[in-house]
């Protein structure tokens, strides 16, 4: 039972997806089911990694979507517009859609996932979130018994791989990235991995899952990686930690009304040496999920590249397929793939999260200065787990400082009582630890 | 629309299950629908840690199968007898069936899979590898797209648990093993652990979904940990790797009729220490996956426990539930889930199999004697990594060698031919390599 394919892109994720459906040997049967029918490019004479019947190109996406010989529209040309309008579109005409796309479905997924409820057809993302890694699919199909406590991960490779080389190198922000772009791991305009806004739209798409409920992306406090300063990676080693750009979820309760209340966030964080995710190194991703009754399971692989994401993307492809061969493609939603909202969920105000702090002082080297910052964290309840004075290139002391968990709010308090201190001239920097 | 759970066995799988059903809020919402109806248990009146209506339980395990209103089957007695019978009667009743029980699917796979794709019903068996560890859904549902090259795993966490103390401590296995016991983390009789059948049970079910075909299960070559020495994992340490008892699932090629030839076996295996599963300690689990595309994806968890064990049951009673939702207890089967055989698999023959292997011989300590070991691995064309003696504790000396990737029958060669030699008391241990 041949089910048609109208691939919109054919950049190296849609050559990648075109490649697999080309050579169906060794992999599951159900990919030879798979037939490509159209292909919406931008331009019909670039070269391109994969040689395709010309008779399939078009550059008209929305003919590509309207066709009646393509039962499911699969969107891997990135950005919001037109991705947005055709995938709009695909669900109109009661065609199920895969997408790569995290910005998309990040920013409007409330939208996209109306629509699709209304129409009753299938929008899966598997390739949006870890790349390879399959992690959208578990959390639905794997982990539904569990109460998810906490979804934490590294899941944006260009950084992943920005601070691997600056812990092994002792190298700046601004070198490694200059070589990362020389060796296309970053892009051009860096902003949205290094900013971490990519990583916030992955955790919000991750969250919805993992909670039942749509987040609100913009909401989402994101701290990037491009102010961290390669001496900082340093103390968190000789104090036993990893420094990663984290992205975490967490459940913090709920209110009254059953509204689900998450911490969910993006920014570099300090984690112990023993950590499952310290020791993800390199442009791989990892998503570690802790949930009663399994406690810790954790996802690891490769987060980013044409084969891995193409991978992701046929697998959404074969469960729609898979579905479609049991039920016909006018049936029920299966209720475990589909993933449609079953709570409310709202981000905390995050003067209420507590949270473990590394924080770095730039102070005169006088005798009790280490004893006035303690004071001041004691005044306020902060309790610590380190205060550490570190050789200073320049005049005046280097301290370090790491809290256990404290109230936000009551941790600001006690920096703003630090500062007001004549000793000390700046907090140079301060991050999160797990 | 509730559906009736029939539950053989109420152990500690058992009892997570019926909690979780007990306790739905905060889970997916199909848990609500997920009814228990009745439970088997060998003995009315044993205290257990979950509180459940007396007039559920029953001692007639048939009875339990054959209820009207059990729809679906959970087998967590475990063993062979009489839970073979009991899911062969589920699956001619038309019931979907769901266990945790490797040893039962490990050896009776062929059957029970003949008569559940005659009668059309899913048998599930996501908690019987890897405990908590989503890894049997996210082969079938989410790799789908790839040729898996190889499937290798840390998939017994007694072992696991003992080879990571005796890392630690430097603990003899005996010691280690006899402590394991008496914390509960080694059965009374350890042997299905610690030689290995266990795992193989675990690498032939996984062997299975990875490749489309059923593997035999007694024909999987496999060593346990049983004759480890402590000697050789501190050796192993110190030329750089960790040992682990690996399962190992890799493909070899495939013959003129399209068979696919495996190699698939259990054995301790030096790992290198920067291998994404040498860092995997304590009862903890981990299984690479490696294929094209993909490239390398790991899932990582806890083995075993109640909680985590009972997560991967109920996770497959959801998605039999969410499959009836969309399309009635009658339908097609998705291929996906139910994962039929799609090819025949054989196990290649092991003398044509390449490894890389560690030997440790026993030797004169005389001149020339690591030169005469060289020359004898050089004349079967035997390259190697390493030689190194290692201070001996008797007389004579301690040769450590490693070789890189070399034929079998060409290894075995040439240990004869070492052997052969005056000055060569014993090979003392030999182990495989990563």
């Amino acid at each position: 039972m041949a089910i048609g394919i109208g691939l919109l892109g054919l950049g190296t994720v849609g050559a990648g997806v075109a490649q697999i459906l080309a050579s169906p040997e060794g992999r599951h049967p159900l990919v030879r089911e798979l037939v490509l029918r159209r292909v919406a490019v931008r331009d019909l004479n670039r070269p391109r990694p994969i040689e395709l019947d010309a008779a399939l190109l078009s550059t008209d996406a929305a003919a590509v979507v309207a066709d009646p010989a393509v039962e499911i529209v699969v969107e891997v040309m990135g950005g919001l517009e037109p991705a947005r309008s055709l995938i709009l579109a695909a669900i109109a005409a009661g065609k199920p859609v895969v997408t790569a796309n995290k910005a998309v479905i990040a920013r409007h997924g409330a939208e996209i996932a109306a629509a699709a409820a209304e129409k009753g057809v299938y929008v899966l993302m598997e390739a949006a979130v870890g790349g390879g890694i399959p992690i959208l699919e578990p959390l639905k199909q794997s982990l539904g018994a569990n109460r998810i406590e906490r979804v934490s991960g590294i899941i944006n490779g260009t950084t992943n791989y920005i601070l691997s080389r600056m812990a092994e190198e002792g190298a700046s922000y601004e070198a490694v990235l200059a070589d990362a772009q020389a060796l296309g791991y970053a892009e051009a305009d860096p902003a949205a991995d290094v900013q971490g806004g990519d990583a916030a739209d992955k955790i919000a798409i991750l969250a919805g899952l993992a909670y039942g409920g749509l987040v609100d992306r913009q909401a989402i406090p994101t701290e990037g990686i491009d102010q961290l300063q390669t001496r900082d990676i340093d103390y968190a080693r000789e104090l036993g930690f990893s420094v990663k750009l984290l992205a975490v979820a967490q459940r913090q309760g709920s209110d009254a009304d059953g509204t689900e209340v998450l911490d969910v966030r993006v920014h570099p964080t300090l984690l112990p040496k023993d950590h499952p995710l310290a020791g993800v190194n390199g442009v791989n991703n990892a998503i570690l999920v802790e949930g009663e009754p399994v406690g810790r399971v954790m996802f690891y692989g490769p987060g980013a590249g044409a084969g891995p994401t193409a991978s992701a993307v046929v697998a959404d492809i074969l469960n729609i397929a898979a579905i479609r061969q049991v039920a016909g493609p006018s049936a029920q939603l299966d209720p475990l793939l589909a993933a449609g909202s079953w709570r409310r969920c709202r981000l905390v105000d995050s003067d209420l999260t507590q949270h473990r702090n590394y924080v770095r002082f730039q102070a005169a080297d006088l005798p009790g200065v280490i004893g006035h910052i303690g004071s001041c964290f004691g005044a306020e309840e902060v309790s610590l787990q380190s205060i550490v004075q570190f050789e200073s290139e320049g005049p005046g002391a280097e301290i370090v400082v790491i809290t256990h968990a404290v109230e936000e709010a009551r941790f600001r308090r006690a920096l703003g009582a630090i500062l007001a201190r004549p000793e000390v001239e700046a907090i140079t920097s301060c991050l999160r630890t797990l």
